[in-house]
C-alpha cells in the first residue's frame, strides 16, 4: 500500500458518501471506498425534464399503471458515441457524472417514471387515478464503461450493496412504501447503454407482486413456525442439487420453481429481511455470489447473458415483516445459445410461465461452467 | 356465383368440422366455410414426441410453473425453407397439414406444455408439485403463408371466431378449467414461423390472471348493480376519446389503463362472457374489429406490428359466470417506429407496468390511421 492510497484509506467496511444537487436541480451521490474529491457537478441540461407522472388503476387485473408522458424544454441531441454515464470529459457535452475520486454514483432518473412531486393526476371518468408519487434513480456501479459487475473488484460489489442498502433505507426515510432496486442488462432487452449501470424504482405502495409475496411468507411463516427463507435454504442445502455455489454465508440457488431456465437466486442463510439486516460478513457474502453468478452466466455461452435482477427486500412502510425473504432474483433472458425466453401467451394472458429445462439440469450446467482465473 | 361453389356452399353462418388422427396420434381438427376434402393426414415424424409436463408451485409468487422437457425419438432435420404449417407438397417432407380444401385447421401441438396424460409429477421435497394436465393447439388461420389475419376476407375472419368459439365448448366439455386461445406475432417476439397461426392453451386450474379478473369483476359487480363490460363500454362511448373503432354490436378501444402504448381492446357493446355466447351478428363484428385492429397497427409504422392476442373468456369449470367480461386484449409490442416495449425491473420484479404514452393520444393515433384500400 503506497502513502497516497494509505492517506485516502477509510477504515475497514466502511465509505464514504456525498450529496450534490445538480445544474437542473436532481440530486446526485457519490459513494466511495476512499476520499471523495470531485470536480463541477454537471448535467446533460442546465433545463429539468417536465415529468407529471399519475397512475391509472387497472380494473381487471387491480394493480397500478403508472403514465409518464415527457414533455422536453429543449431538444438535446448527443454528439456520436456519447455516454451519458461516463464522467464528464468534454465541458461541452457534459454528461451526468463529474470527473474525480469515487467509486459509484446514483442521481435522480432524468425521464422518472416517479417522482417525489408529481402534480395532480387527471380525472377521468370511469377510472381510478393517483398521483405518481415515488423516485425513479440510476444507479452507475463504476467509472469503467467496460467493466460488468462480474468482473469488478470484491470490495467494490461490497459497495454496491451497501449503496443499495443506504439508498433503500434514505428513501425508507421519505415515507415510501417500497424500494425496487434492479439492473437490466443486454441489448437483446433493449438496453442501449452498456456503461453497467442499474436502476432503483420507489413506490408509495406495495406493488402486486409484493403483496402476494407477504401473503405467501406470512402464510409459510404460521403454518410451519419458520421463516421461508430457513425452511428453503435447509431443504436447498439438503437437496444440494439445485445449489450452484454455497458461500457460507449466503447461497446461489437454481429454485426448483425457477421460470426461467437458468433462473438463480441469491439468498442469506439466515432469515434476514432487508440488505441493511447483513453484517458486513453477509454483505461480502452476497457480493460474492453476485459476481459469482454474473461470471457463470457469461462464461455459460461465451457471450454476456442478457438478464434482470431484482432484489426483493422487504416493505419499506415502517413495519417489521420479520416473514418476508430477502433474495435476489436474476432472471437470464437466454435459454440456450442463440435462444431467448419471450413473455408469449401463457406468460403473459395467464400468468403462468412455461420452463422447456429442468432446474436441477440448469443448476448442474451453472455449477460445471469454467470460470476464467479459476484454478 | 358458380355451380360448384353452390354445391360447396353450406347454409349462411355455418361451417364443416371433421377430425382426424395423425400418424403420430395427434388430433387434427379442419374447419371449412365450404365442403372439406383432403388426402392423407400428414405428420412431419411418425413417432410421437414424448411430453411429460409437470407443474411446480412458486412459493413466492402463488403460482404454478410448467416443466416441459421434451425428448425426441428421433433426430428431426427440416429441409430449407420447411414450413410445417403449410399444405404437404413433398411426401418425402411432411408438414402437419393435408392438401384439399379447408379454411382453417387446428392440431395438438407436438411440443406441448400441458398434454391430457402426462404422468405421474416428481416427488420434491419442500416444493408442491402437480401433473401436467391439459392441452396446447396450434390453430392455423388459412393455407396460404403469406397472409395475416387483417388480410383474410371478412367471413374468414368469422370462421376463426367460429373455431375458437368451437375449441373452447370442446375443451371445455374435456372438463378443462381455463381456454386461452392467443396469437404471438413477430420476429421482434421470437415468432420464427411467419405462417399466420395462432396457439391455444387449456388449463385444469384457473390461472392467476383469472382469478384475478373473476375478482375484480365480480366486486364490481356487487358494487355498481351491473356487469363490468357494461360500465365499460358506456363509459367509454361517452367519453369517445379512447374509441379507436365503434362497430355497434361490438367496439375497439385504447383503454384508460392500458399498459402498452397501442394496447387495443375489443369488447362486446353488451355483457358477454364466452364467443360462444355472441350471435352471429356479434361474431361478425368481432371479427371486423380484430382486422381492422391489426390492418390499423400494420399501418401505423409502415411495416407488421410485432404484437400479442389473448382472448379472455370466463371460466370453462361448468359454472356460469356472468360477471365475466369477454373481450380480446392486443398487446403491440412497439410503442413508436423502432422502438419495442421490454418488460424490465418494474414490470417483471413489482408487477407494476409503466407507460410512456397516454391511451387517449395512443387512440388518436390509431384512428387517424389511413387504411389502405380505405375510402
Amino acid at each position: 500500500m503506497n502513502a497516497s492510497s494509505a492517506q485516502n484509506s477509510l477504515p475497514p467496511n466502511r465509505y464514504e458518501r456525498a450529496e450534490y444537487v445538480k445544474p437542473d436541480g436532481r440530486k446526485l451521490w457519490l459513494y466511495s471506498r476512499t476520499h471523495i474529491d470531485v470536480g463541477d457537478i454537471p448535467s446533460p441540461s442546465p433545463e429539468a425534464v417536465a415529468a407529471t407522472p399519475h397512475l391509472r388503476w387497472h380494473p381487471l387485473r387491480g394493480e397500478w399503471v403508472i403514465y409518464a408522458a415527457y414533455r422536453q424544454n429543449r431538444p438535446f441531441l448527443p454528439p456520436p458515441n456519447y455516454n451519458p454515464l461516463a464522467p464528464t470529459r468534454d465541458p461541452e457535452n457534459p454528461t451526468e457524472l463529474p470527473q474525480g475520486a469515487y467509486d459509484v454514483a446514483v442521481f435522480e432518473n432524468r425521464f422518472p417514471s416517479l417522482v417525489p412531486e408529481p402534480g395532480p393526476a387527471p380525472t377521468i371518468d370511469g377510472t381510478l387515478t393517483a398521483d405518481g408519487v415515488g423516485a425513479c434513480e440510476v444507479v452507475v456501479y463504476s467509472q469503467d464503461p467496460n467493466t460488468n459487475v462480474g468482473e469488478l473488484d470484491a470490495s467494490h460489489v461490497e459497495l454496491l450493496v451497501d449503496v443499495w442498502a443506504d439508498r433503500t433505507t434514505r428513501l425508507a426515510e421519505r415515507g415510501l412504501a417500497y424500494v425496487l432496486p434492479f439492473e437490466n442488462r443486454g441489448v437483446e432487452v433493449g438496453v442501449t447503454l452498456h456503461h453497467p449501470h442499474g436502476q432503483i424504482y420507489a413506490y408509495d405502495f406495495l406493488p402486486p407482486v409484493q403483496v402476494r409475496t407477504l401473503q405467501m411468507a406470512r402464510a409459510h411463516r404460521e403454518s410451519h413456525g419458520e421463516a421461508w427463507l430457513e425452511t428453503f435454504v435447509r431443504t436447498e442445502r439438503a437437496a444440494s442439487t439445485r445449489v450452484v455455489t454455497d458461500a457460507g454465508e449466503a447461497l446461489s440457488v437454481v429454485p426448483p420453481f425457477a421460470r426461467y431456465a437458468f433462473e438463480t437466486w441469491i439468498v442469506p442463510a439466515r432469515a434476514a429481511t432487508r440488505l441493511s439486516d447483513l453484517s458486513q460478513q453477509e454483505r461480502r457474502a452476497f457480493a460474492a455470489l453476485i459476481s459469482d453468478t454474473v461470471r457463470r452466466f457469461d462464461a455459460l455461452f461465451e457471450q454476456p447473458m442478457p438478464y434482470l435482477m431484482t432484489i426483493h427486500q422487504a416493505p419499506t412502510d415502517g413495519t417489521d415483516y420479520p416473514e418476508w425473504p430477502l433474495h435476489i432474483e436474476f432472471y437470464p433472458y437466454l435459454r440456450a445459445k442463440g435462444k431467448l425466453k419471450y413473455l408469449a401467451g401463457t406468460e403473459q394472458g395467464a400468468g403462468v410461465f412455461a420452463n422447456d429445462a429442468l432446474p436441477e439440469a440448469k443448476a448442474a450446467e451453472l455449477r460445471a461452467v469454467k470460470l476464467p482465473g479459476a484454478s
